[in-house]
């Protein structure tokens, strides 16, 4: 979507450890009204798959996902990180590994919001190494519900997230490919 | 509001420890078309005030916050409970005391995306002793922006939150406000 790499390129910028930030417009300022323009390719791409559902993780797939439901006009549910007093004990549970924070953690979903019958689109901010998206992918599988596919707003093309994913049959369409990140010679994007 | 005072009626539970679960439309589930309607109702109240940005917090509040903001047209900025290696060390820091949690977190946001000239509309979804809330307006005050007011979709009324905000002179707008809340008598809302 040439209009999100041109954002990329505008404001993106890479840090420490080669990582991307983006966070002026999608996950730490959301621009609202970019990121509706985003949710309306994600509907564009989708909006035959009979989608039920959207599912992400907190925190920063939360913006993205409700602007996206809001075209489609469905419900959110969005994976929680820790088990608190304020979650149902009856809950999906899969391990994530954060490469930022260096860490496993849980996310968990009620059994209550996801069950057989219903066809869920993942949305989230980035798509990498794919932890995130697998984790996500296993907890529908648990519930007995339907992947539709993922729409993922920025791919990072040279790691192997997107390759584990779609050889799993899963449709993954990202609005952003990276195919190259440094420092020295910025962004390039896959054709 | 009444549309979300049926709603609570309808789908919240009271759970241990007096909490109100209404994670199936505000806070694990989102309905997003129900929440667009709320947003409506935020923007009607603050539509004459200038509102250039939209203030909320991880993770529960950020839904609310988006929709709302599609209604203005504005960017939102989620506070972050944790410093991660993604944001910028350059923060406005708060404290939050949690009693879901039982202890204290830190909320920071850049100082890039929150400055004097800014005209913010703080949105979040539940107000019961304030804590988030005042570290929010902390947060507004040690950038030199405005505070417009607070849209809070869950007021416990008969917590002390509400109070000590209005009495600092910040306008807060709740759409529900629950007079008294008992596992065995229900909910019942302020006229």
């Amino acid at each position: 979507m040439k209009l999100l790499e041109e954002r990329i390129l505008k404001d993106g910028k890479i840090g420490a450890g080669n990582v991307l930030k983006v966070d002026s417009f999608l996950n730490h300022q959301i621009d609202v009204p970019f990121l509706t323009l985003l949710g309306k390719e994600f509907h564009r791409l989708y909006r035959d798959s009979g989608v039920n559902k959207i599912l992400t993780i907190e925190a920063s797939g939360i913006g993205i996902a409700c602007l996206t439901a809001v075209e489609f006009g469905v419900p959110v549910v969005f994976a929680k990180k820790t088990l608190t007093n304020n979650i149902y004990a009856d809950v999906y549970t899969s391990s994530v590994y954060s490469y930022t924070h260096q860490k496993n953690y849980e996310i968990v979903v009620s059994r209550q919001f996801l069950s057989n019958g219903d066809r869920v689109l993942i949305i989230d901010d980035f798509l990498a190494k794919g932890s995130a998206l697998l984790a996500l992918l296993s907890l529908i599988r648990d519930a007995g519900a339907e992947v539709v596919g993922a729409g993922i707003v920025i791919e990072k093309a040279y790691q192997e997230g997107g390759a584990i994913v779609r050889a799993q049959g899963v449709r993954v369409e990202s609005l952003a490919r990276i195919a190259s990140m440094t420092p020295g010679d910025g962004i390039t994007f896959c054709d």
